[in-house]
């Protein structure tokens, strides 16, 4: 046996293979002698190692853990390796974060989450992405959408016009939106899509029953308490994702308010945690294991220079916490 | 400026430190010439990377997910990059992956999990880790007791026999313990220390009322299923995770058992996610951001013999999916 077939039966080849029965017996040998293979300085000799940097904001968010999850799995069957950097919602430190896994050499960099838009964060972020690349690394950014980058992107346009639609064929007329932050770019443009179907719809929704929040657990809570301090008429609560709907159910139920006898609640994202909650809630499917797999995909062979952009189809699911109203009259707490 | 003092700037030492306005000073002239230092030849360098490597076998279990939540904080915290790879419960992959992050040469693996009774894994999985701790590498093992490795571990003995205690004094007498796999440590060590602390105070568990299913929401569907199938009586559900008591709450609800009108229902975790839940579920708290930060701890300067195991104490939370009984006769069903 050559040398060269040792190396590839321990190693492994992208270009050749070796027999299954000859690598184990090679890999006994090799263990019996203590030998194990130095990764890194394979990646020294091949400019680039067998992980995959993926940047997550928080993965106590279950949307998330979904998606980081995912990619674990789509990467463990190409014998890949994650590398996780979680930025704790510190933007400011998304440019250091990639400029650190540059340093590390990984293969390519999943970003996964919300773009903000913030001339001065992008600009930092967009440096060091360059920088990366210019070295041949590969960058796809994932629910997000990000000019000249791969983006596995979530057609978040289209499900916040369908939930409206659904929302006023159900009797539903004058919608309280909890809309994150303005400079969130996913909040935005489901919020807006939202807003502007309901226009269209002839229900314009007013400035005031639009409530800007944190794109959080947290958030969904303070701005339900908001609205209820405010005196705001409302039959339906729409949050831009379903943490901050669990938020604002949490706020709603503590105040006295029932969902839905009271008023309708929709999220966004359909967390697998839902199925625990109740009333089963009114959301919009994003498909996280697909979002994952064809980031991962995109991110080891898409042309990496944003031409190879996806966006991911996504539908209204109606649950217990969208029953549809009897009259159309809007109610008025 | 010296050269070695530049390359600190750049790279970091641990045993000097330059000031910050010449790290930054440095750094940005290092931008402007396109150098980016190359972790991969520092690995080679010092023998080790800034990587801890972190093996879970679920993210999408928010009791994993906020311990890798907890680590990558910890660890982004003091600059180190953490490398995840989950398992999805497939148990004999273990050593593979112990194996592969060796050879990435990871400066610490931390296991996270339970350990399965099983001597065939087990000696696998020993192999793998001899040879990377042989090689100078540290293992520690979170949530699972794993001789000659490093642990922290949960006092699960003592949490479930604090739990028994607390059912009793509320007037429950006839518990249905969905015991999780037998092979299961985790799950086997607080079955055995409920029923043992049962009995103690007069109470034992028939046979017939612990049912063994897997340590999942599906197993606890499973088993709540079987209980149903079975016609058993019992007062109190008593499931050994958090979301096996999920998925048994999902399934006496559709099958018109009231929770806790006609049993009540305990966990063990205190998963975040519960907070969404109704009714708030009673269960043991395992502070899981304490056990990931000491877990940390451990990894980088822990005596890595197994002499530094810690055992992190929990705590029952009464909610109410356990009133107190008004009467002390065991509920029928």
């Amino acid at each position: 046996m050559s040398l060269a077939t040792a190396s590839r039966a321990i190693n492994g080849s992208e270009t050749r293979t070796v027999g299954e029965d000859l690598r184990r017996r090679v890999a006994e040998s090799a263990r019996l002698l203590g030998y194990a293979p130095n990764a890194n300085a394979q990646a020294m000799a091949r400019g680039a190692t067998r992980t995959i940097g993926v940047v997550v904001h928080d993965l106590t968010d279950p949307y998330f853990a979904a998606i980081a999850d995912g990619i674990a799995t789509a990467a463990t069957e190409r014998k890949l390796f994650l590398t996780l950097a979680t930025t704790g919602n510190n933007l400011a430190a998304l440019g250091d974060v990639v400029t650190s896994l540059d340093s590390m050499r990984v293969r390519a960099i999943i970003l996964v989450g919300a773009r903000w838009k913030d001339p001065d964060l992008q600009d930092a972020l967009m440096a060091s992405i360059d920088q990366y690349v210019g070295r041949g690394g590969r960058v796809v950014a994932l629910g997000m959408d990000f000019p000249g980058v791969d983006c596995v992107q979530v057609a978040n346009e289209a499900g916040a016009t369908a939930l409206a639609e659904e929302l006023v064929a159900l009797g539903y007329r004058r919608p309280l939106v909890l809309t994150g932050p303005e400079r969130h770019s996913t909040a935005a443009s489901r919020a807006t899509a939202f807003t502007h179907r309901m226009k269209q719809l002839g229900h314009p929704v007013p400035d005031a029953n639009q409530i800007t929040s944190d794109f959080t657990r947290a958030g969904g809570t303070v701005g339900m308490r908001l609205a209820i301090e405010g005196g705001l008429t409302y039959d339906v609560i729409v949050a831009m994702n379903d943490v901050m709907a669990l938020g604002a159910l949490n706020e709603a139920t503590r105040s006295g308010i029932s969902i839905p006898a009271d008023a309708g609640l929709t999220g966004f994202g359909d967390i697998s945690t839902l199925v625990d909650v109740t009333p089963g809630l009114t959301t919009v499917r994003v498909p996280s294991g697909q979002l994952a797999r064809l980031g991962l995909d995109l991110a080891l062979s898409g042309p990496g220079d944003g031409t190879g952009s996806i966006t991911v189809g996504v539908t209204p699911v109606l649950r217990d916490s969208t029953p549809a109203l009897r009259d159309s009259a809007p109610a008025s707490r």
